[in-house]
């Protein structure tokens, strides 16, 4: 072993059961460490960034493995694995780092984007990779809520609680935009989410309450209500799986070699 | 009849065999015809504003066809037709117009939008609605190329031969942007062609000659060359239906009731 090499990958997220290996399951993990057993001629165990979720997408997620020197290099290893993974499967990118190096602990921060379609007409070209929500909605009441969990606090209650018991669930938010954005033509609005690191199910659970705030159900202050109360219950719905990417992780750039 | 009646629509043309009617074959037309049929329990023949070959997406096309007294409203007539047709086509809207009014011939614009990848890393979440060339391409030679036919032109070199037998193959256009383009993270090359009338696969002749410029393949020059010599195989290669959109067609706004 002589490091680590670190994959940037793609993927759309509809046909797998989420991003972790699991016995007899079509998972990311999965394909990917199939894929670098047939390239690598030896059984690799990676370590991904994020845990995405069943029909969850990734445009810059990241998965590390120990290196060795036989490796094939960067173009060759790139094009292999983009031969031998399912098509909605595409790497990106390979980076090199330190022997200790983990695509999850080493991550600094993570950024999700989620995007909506709201009103009547239902979105077509980016269907799946959207929430159509049948409602207008507030984008300056959804901002106004936005506001209240900016920084370091306790997430218990945008999480799943089972995951929650007896777990650290402090986390910081530094970004949450809400923007209109116009994607091949259709009209979305696109809620983009930065932290150090995200408890489970958190992203979702952040945007279906927002979308509540949006269409009127709640006032914008009732974000700061359910933050504070620290139980599940108090927040909003999980907003589905697939209007949600893994954007972007960050790393700090002395870890590249 | 009281006048026309103009659908606007967005389709994925991935699984039709075209836009126009063909017995036995899913076309878009035909789909709505049958849609239309059930809805407004009488036959309704359509006339299209622009003809999309098999595999060619729309954003923006218009149908029109005569109205009757007993028609339902336009939010019944949405919900209905969108209701009753296959996923892949959403009708956006509906308009009013007198009795002499065409979808074809009282367009006085059409926009195309034509979206590339470059590069060897291919498209993921816009793999249906873009052409992937393995290939760097150079933006500025392509712009200098598009110069060359910007204007009212015989575009016989542009267009299928057969089509062009005995015909008019003068057309207008009056815009071809050449654009980077960052959709759904991926990055892209859109090709936006404005102009009054497209001959058949005119579009796509154009795009692919651009990108024979773009490839390094031809001078831009060459565009110039190919225009005059007002025969097919002085053009370059048809690009593939896959990255086409009927993005937008216009009409003057005194058209609506």
């Amino acid at each position: 072993m002589t490091g680590t090499t670190v994959l940037m990958l793609s993927y759309d997220g509809s046909g797998f059961a989420g991003f972790a290996r699991q016995p007899g399951l079509s998972t990311v993990q999965g394909e990917v460490e199939a894929a670098l057993q047939t390239a690598l001629r030896r059984e690799v165990l990676t370590v991904g960034a994020g845990r995405t979720d069943a029909g969850v997408h990734a445009l810059g997620q990241a998965m590390s493995f120990p290196s060795m020197k036989a490796d094939p290099e960067r173009r060759q290893l790139i094009r292999s694995l983009n031969a031998l993974t399912p098509h909605a499967i595409t790497v990106t990118g390979v980076r090199y780092a330190d022997p200790e190096f983990s695509a999850r602990h080493s991550a600094v921060s993570r950024e999700y984007r989620y995007r909506i379609v709201p009103g009547s007409v239902p979105p077509l070209f980016i269907a799946p990779y959207v929430w159509s929500v049948p409602h207008a909605l507030d984008l300056g009441a959804m901002r106004e809520a936005a506001t209240h969990i900016i920084g370091e606090h306790d997430f218990r209650s945008f999480c799943v609680a089972e995951s929650a018991r007896g777990r650290r669930t402090i986390r910081r938010l530094d970004v949450i935009d809400v923007t209109p954005e116009i994607v091949l033509g259709e009209h979305s609005i696109t809620v983009r989410i930065v932290g150090n690191a995200f408890l489970h199910s958190m992203v979702r659970t952040i945007v279906g309450s927002l979308v509540e705030v949006g269409v009127g159900r709640h006032e914008p202050g009732w974000m700061a209500e359910a933050l504070g109360a620290r139980e599940r219950a108090a927040a909003g719905q999980k907003a589905p799986a697939r209007g949600l990417t893994l954007w972007h992780v960050g790393y700090p750039d002395e870890c590249w070699l």
